[in-house]
C-alpha cells in the first residue's frame, strides 16, 4: 500500500540529501568505485560518504568503516558489498536510522535456496527499522533531475520519462537511448530482485512525481496484483509496459473453451486494456511509445496530412497510417489553392503534399502553416537531408516529424529538433505507429477495484445444478429436467414437447459427447427410449466407474446463432469474463474477447463487438442481427456469479443461443472449488 | 527481356570506363556540381568528361560543349540538364556511341501530361540509338566495388547487398544505414521513373554480378509481370522486397507518385510467396532481413541457444523466437556440465545460459565454443557493455549476434563486428525476425512460367454449362438436369432420387438466394412441385426482364464439409486460384490462401495447409480428416480450366463440399469474357 508517507519514503531513495556508498572501492574498475564516481560527477549537491574498513580517502572523500559512524544524517546507502555481509549492512543502516537502501549486489533470490534465505535475512532487517529497499540485484537509481546517479552508465541528461525496470538491461538501453537522443529521462530505477519496492510503489510514486510526464515500465510478471490494479486505477499520467514472457512455452490442457484461450498473456491484454495501458511487444516500440506520449502533444482526431519531399516515404507512411486507423483524408480545394503559390509547379498537391527533393525547410514551414487548420496531425517526413529543417518546426504543435534518408543532415538536425523537446521518428512506420498510441489514450475513469480470490482445483456442478444457478440470474435456460428412468425421461419430454435432446449427467464426465453421453433432436417417444438405452449403455462402457446422477432431458433449441460465454478465475487477477462465437468458431479461429472485472454493461457491449465475427451478431448476408442487449445481461450476469461467489472457478456456457429477440442457453458448465 | 547482351550493356552503366556528365556545374549548390564531384571523389579510374556550354574547366576537368565533342568513346551520360533539352541530349548521346545514360532530372512523367509526352521522346531517341536509360526523376547510380558514385551523398563502403528503389529516398537511407555500420553495398540503382530500365532487368543484372549477394529492391509495383517472373524464376540468389502501397489508400499515394500500377496486395503475396521473395513490411525490416541474408550464414536448422548477460533481454528474444517458429530448447545435460567450470557460480547453465552482468568477453566465448556443436545457431546476446566482444565472435559460424544495452561500449564493438563482416543486431526482436527470414529461404526449382493474359468484362456461364465444365475435367458434380416444366422436374427428381433441390438457370441473375431463386431439401414430389411454382413466381416478379433457361434441379448434396475452391484472373499475374473455408468462413473471416499459376500439386496441397481453418480439414474433434487429396485434385483441376481456356476470367466452386472419401461441386459459377 502507497500512502503519503511511504512515498516520501521514496524520496530519501530519489531524492536524498546524503549517499552512503557501503562497498566503496579504491579500484578504479570496481563497480564500488565507479558508482560513487557517478554519485560526485552527476552533480550530486549532498553530502556523500564512502564506507570501506580498508580506506581511508575514496575520490577525495573521507572514508568510514562503517555507515553508524558517519556524522548526521544519512538518507540512503548505496550497497554494493558480496551477498553474506549485506543483511548485517542493512541492520547497520536501520540502526543509523537510513531510510532507503539499493542492493546492487546479486547472489539473492535469483541464484538458489541459499540466496533466498539471505533476502528474507535483508528483508527482516529492513522491516524491522522500516528501511525501504531497492532490489538487491539490480542496476541502481538514477535521478537527472535531483541530480543523482546511483548506477551505471552516468547518464545526465533530464527529460519527462520516468523508467522501471525488471532486467537492468532494458532499462539501460531506454536511458542510453534517451540519452542518445538528447531527450533525457526524469528517474531510472532497476527494480532487479523487487525484494521491497516493486512496480507497484514505483508507479504511485511517479504518478506524483512532477517531472515525471510518463512512466515506462520493463515487467515480466506483476508482483502484487492487487497493489498494481490499485496503482494503475489512480494513475493519470500514461503507462507504458513491455512486458516479456508472451509465449506459453506448452499448451494449456482444453478443460473448457473459455480456460484454454484465456491463458496468461491474454488476461495481462485484458488487464491493459482495461486500464488504457499501453502495450509495447518489442524493445524499440517500448521506447517509441514511451517518446511519443512524452514529448507529442495529443491531437484532437485522427486526421493526418502527410507533407514530404519523398513519394515512397509518404506511401509507406500511409500504407501504416490506415493499418492503424488514421484518416489520410484528401487535402481540401481551399488548401491546395493556398499552398499553390508556395511550392514548385512540379510537386503534388494532394494527401501527401510531395514537395519533391527540390524542397527547402522553408516550403516545409510555408506549406504547414497554410494547412495546419485543416488537420489533427500534420505528419511532416524530411526525406532528403533537409537543411535546416529544425528551423521550421513547433514543439507541442501537433507535428509528428520523421526524418528518413536524410543520412548526416538528418543526423544534425533531429539532434537540434530533440534538444527542443520534439521527437523525431527514424521510420515513417515507427513514427505513425507511436502517434497511433497517442491517439488511443483516453481519460480515465478510475473503474472499481475488483476482488482477487485464491484460486483451486475444482469439481463440476451436476448439469441440473448448473443449470439452476444460471437461471436464477434471469438467464433463460432450456427447458430441462432430470430423469431416472426411460419412463421418467418420456414422460418430461411429452411435457416439454418434441423434439428433446438427452445428456448424461455425472460430476465425473467432462466431455459428455466424446463418451456417447448426448443424443440429439429425438423427435417423438419411440426414438427417446431408443437413444436413452443406447446412451446409458455407451457411458456405462466407456467409463463404469462413473457416478451417474440421471439423463437430463432438455427441448431442443431452436437454431440461432452459436455464441459462447464464460468466465475463469485466474490466480493473479481473478474472474475473466469471455465471450466469442461458438461451436467451431472458437476453437479454430480463437475469436473471442475478454474482461477483468467489474464489468461494466459498456465493458459488456465493447466484449460484444470486438470479436472479428461481430457481422455475424449485427446481421449477415440478410439474416437478422442478434440481440446484443440479452447478450450483454448474460455477460454481466455471469460476471456477477463470479462476483457473488468465490467458489466458483469456472463458467462455460456452450452453446448459448442468440435470438433476434433474446437468448437461451442450452449447455452449462459450472466448476467449483473442491 | 534481358538477353546477354543487355546485361552487357547495363554494365556501360554500372561499370563504365568513361563517363560524360551532362549538365556539370561549375556553381558548388548545384547538383550537377556535386554528382561530378562525387564520381571523381569516390575514385573512378576511367575519364571523366564534364559537358557545359558556357564552362571551360570544372573541378579541374576540361569541359565540353557537347558529348559529341569528347574525343575516344563514352560510356555512360549522367544527364542533369532541365527536362525540356533531355530529348535532344540522348539524341546526341547516341548519335556519340554512348551506351547507356542516367537521366537525373525531374519533370516528367510523374509531373503530368507534358511531361509524359518529353518522356516518350527520351524513350524515342533512346530506343532509336540503342542507348539504355536510368531514370529520368532518379537519384543515380553508385558502385561502391567498380568505383562509380553517380548519385548522392557519396557513400563509398563496398558491400555484398544490391539496392534497387523505385524512391531515391527509400534507397537512400537503405544506403546510409549500410554505410553508418560499415557494412557497405555492392551496388545502389535509383530506377525513377523506369522509361526504360526496370526491376526486372536489374534483377537479372544483379543475379549475375559477382559482388551482389543478395538483392534488395523497394518497388510501389511490378512494371512488367512477365519479365519480372522471368527474371525471379533465374534467381540464384535472395531477393528482399519492400512492396509500398499495400492498403487501399496508400495504394491511390502510390499511383499518383509514380504513375505505378499496383495490384491487389494479397496478389503481391501469393506472387512473393511462390517465388520465394522475402517480403519486408517496414523500412526497417528492409534493412534488417537484407543485412541478414548476405551476412550470416544460413544455419541447418532451427534449434537456438541463447548466451547473454541479461536475463530481460533473453527472455523477449525467447518471445520473439517462439513466435518466429524457432526451437530454443533445454541445454543438454552434458553441456550443462561442460560449461560449469568456465562461468560464474550464479550463472544460469539453461536456455538461455545467463552470465549475469558481471560476465566477459572471455565468458561468452568459452561457452560458445562448447556449446556450438548441441545446436543450429548460437544466439548471443551481449545485453550489456561488453568489452571486447568482438574479438570472440566469429563470420559465417552460426552465430546471431545482438548487442543491446551496451551504449558507447556496444557502438565501438558493433563497429567491429561490421567491419569483420559479423551483422550485428540492435535489439533481441530484430536479430531474431531477420535470423527467421534466412531461415525460411529455401532452394528454388524454378517452377514454369505462368500464362499472363487481358483480363475482360464478363458473362455468366448458365448454370448446365458451368457444371458440364467442372465435371469435364473429372470433377465430380452434383446429379444435375434442367427441367423446362414442373412435370419434367419431377420425372428428373425421381431418377435422381429425393431429396433434391431447384435453382434458377438465367444468365442474367448472379445472386439466385437473393431473388428466391433457390429451393432446398425437397423431399417428395408434391414439395417439388409446389416448390417450382413459387420459385419461378419469385424469380420472375423480381427479374421480369430476366431471360430464363429453365429450372436445375439437383441432388441434394449430403453434409460435408463446405469449402470453396476458385480463380480469378488478375489483369497483371493472370490466373490467381483460391481456397478457403466456405460458407460464413470465407466471408465473416475471409480465411483464404491464393496461389498464381502454375499451380504444382504440392502448391495445391500447401494452399490447403495454411488456412487458419485447417483444423476442420486434418479432423476435428472426432471427426474424421476430409480427403485434402481429391482437394488438390480440385485445384489443380480449376488451374487447367484457367490454362486451356483464356476466355475464363472467373471461376466460384461455392459450395464444394468435402467428405472423408471424396468431395462434391455443389454449385458453380463460371464468368467467361463477353
Amino acid at each position: 500500500m502507497m500512502d503519503k508517507d511511504s512515498v516520501k519514503q521514496l524520496d530519501a531513495i530519489l531524492r536524498p540529501q546524503s549517499v552512503a556508498v557501503i562497498g566503496a572501492s579504491t579500484s578504479p574498475d570496481k563497480m564500488g568505485h565507479e558508482i560513487l564516481k557517478n554519485i560526485i560527477d552527476s552533480g550530486f549537491k549532498g553530502s556523500v560518504h564512502p564506507i570501506n574498513p580498508k580506506a581511508d580517502v575514496i575520490l577525495d572523500l573521507p572514508c568510514h568503516k562503517s555507515v553508524k559512524d558517519i556524522e548526521g544524517p544519512v538518507d540512503l546507502a548505496v550497497i554494493i558489498i558480496p551477498a553474506r555481509f549485506v543483511p548485517q549492512a542493512v541492520q547497520e543502516c536501520g540502526e543509523k536510522g537510513v531510510k532507503g537502501a539499493i542492493i546492487i549486489t546479486g547472489g539473492f533470490a535469483e541464484a538458489g535456496e541459499e540466496g533466498e534465505e539471505l533476502q528474507q535475512q535483508v528483508i527482516a532487517a529492513a522491516q524491522k527499522f522500516d528501511v525501504r529497499l531497492i532490489g538487491p540485484n539490480c542496476q541502481g537509481v538514477n535521478n537527472p533531475h535531483h541530480p543523482l546517479c546511483a548506477s551505471w552508465p552516468l547518464l545526465t541528461y533530464a527529460g519527462k520519462v520516468a523508467l522501471i525496470s525488471q532486467s537492468g538491461t532494458v532499462g539501460a538501453a531506454m536511458m542510453d537511448w534517451f540519452s542518445e537522443e538528447k531527450l533525457g529521462t526524469s528517474s531510472f530505477v532497476s527494480m532487479g530482485n523487487r525484494a521491497d519496492v516493486d512496480e507497484a510503489d514505483l508507479i504511485a510514486y511517479f504518478n506524483q512525481d512532477p517531472n515525471t510526464e510518463v512512466i515506462a515500465a520493463y515487467i515480466e510478471g506483476i508482483k502484487r496484483p492487487e497493489q498494481f490494479i490499485q496503482a494503475v486505477e489512480q494513475l493519470q499520467k500514461p503507462l507504458v509496459i513491455l512486458k516479456s514472457g508472451r509465449t506459453p512455452k506448452g499448451k494449456v490442457a482444453a478443460e473448457s473453451h473459455t480456460k484454454a484461450l484465456a491463458g496468461a498473456d491474454a488476461i495481462y491484454e485484458a488487464l491493459f486494456a482495461k486500464y488504457d495501458i499501453c502495450r509495447a511487444y518489442t524493445a524499440e516500440e517500448f521506447y517509441d511509445y514511451a517518446k511519443a506520449l512524452a514529448y507529442l502533444k495529443p491531437p484532437q482526431g485522427n486526421r493526418i496530412l502527410f507533407i514530404t519531399t519523398s513519394g515512397g516515404a509518404a506511401i509507406l507512411a500511409t500504407d501504416q497510417a490506415e493499418q492503424e486507423g488514421l484518416d489520410v483524408s484528401p487535402l481540401p480545394q481551399e488548401a491546395v489553392e493556398a499552398i499553390t503559390p508556395l511550392i514548385p509547379a512540379h510537386a503534388i498537391k494532394a494527401n501527401p503534399v510531395d514537395l519533391t527533393g527540390d524542397a527547402t525547410a522553408r516550403m516545409f514551414g510555408d506549406v504547414m502553416e497554410v494547412t495546419r487548420k485543416y488537420y489533427d496531425t500534420l505528419g511532416v517526413i524530411f526525406g532528403d537531408p533537409v537543411e535546416d529543417a529544425s528551423k521550421v518546426v513547433t514543439a507541442d504543435a501537433n507535428e509528428l516529424i520523421i526524418f528518413y534518408g536524410g543520412a548526416d543532415v538528418e543526423r544534425h538536425e533531429s539532434e537540434l529538433m530533440h534538444l527542443k523537446g520534439i521527437p523525431v521518428f527514424p521510420t515513417p512506420e515507427r513514427g505513425i505507429k507511436a502517434l497511433a498510441r497517442v491517439l488511443e489514450r483516453k481519460t480515465l475513469d478510475a473503474p472499481q477495484r475488483p476482488t482477487l480470490t485464491v484460486p483451486a482445483a475444482g469439481r463440476q456442478l451436476p448439469l441440473h445444478q448448473a443449470f439452476a444457478r444460471i437461471a436464477e440470474q434471469g438467464l433463460p435456460c432450456t427447458d430441462f429436467a432430470l430423469a431416472d428412468s426411460q419412463s421418467s425421461a418420456v414422460q418430461i419430454a411429452k411435457e416439454q414437447g418434441f423434439p428433446v435432446a438427452l445428456k448424461i449427467s455425472s460430476p465425473d464426465i467432462l466431455h459428455k459427447s466424446d463418451v456417447g453421453g448426448v443424443k440429439l433432436n429425438l423427435g417423438s417417444a419411440e426414438a427417446l427410449e431408443k437413444a436413452f438405452d443406447e446412451l446409458l449403455s455407451a457411458v456405462k462402457s466407456s467409463n463404469p466407474q462413473a457416478r451417474i446422477d440421471g439423463v437430463l432431458v432438455s427441448k431442443m433449441a431452436s437454431p440461432g446463432l452459436e455464441v459462447i460465454a464464460g468466465m475463469n478465475r485466474d490466480p493473479q487477477f481473478g474472474p475473466v469474463i469471455l465471450f466469442g462465437l461458438g461451436g467451431i468458431m472458437v476453437e479454430i479461429f480463437q475469436d473471442v474477447s475478454l474482461r477483468l472485472l467489474p464489468l461494466t454493461r459498456e465493458d459488456a457491449l465493447a466484449m460484444i463487438r470486438e470479436i472479428k465475427g461481430y457481422g455475424l451478431i449485427s446481421g449477415y448476408r440478410g439474416r437478422p442481427a442478434v440481440d446484443e442487449e440479452a447478450l450483454a445481461d448474460c455477460l454481466t450476469a455471469v460476471a456477477r456469479i463470479a462476483e457473488s461467489d468465490p467458489e466458483i472457478n469456472e463458467i462455460d456456457l456452450n452453446p448459448l443461443f442468440a435470438y433476434p429477440d433474446g437468448i437461451l442457453v442450452a449447455d452449462a458448465r459450472i466448476i467449483v472449488r473442491d
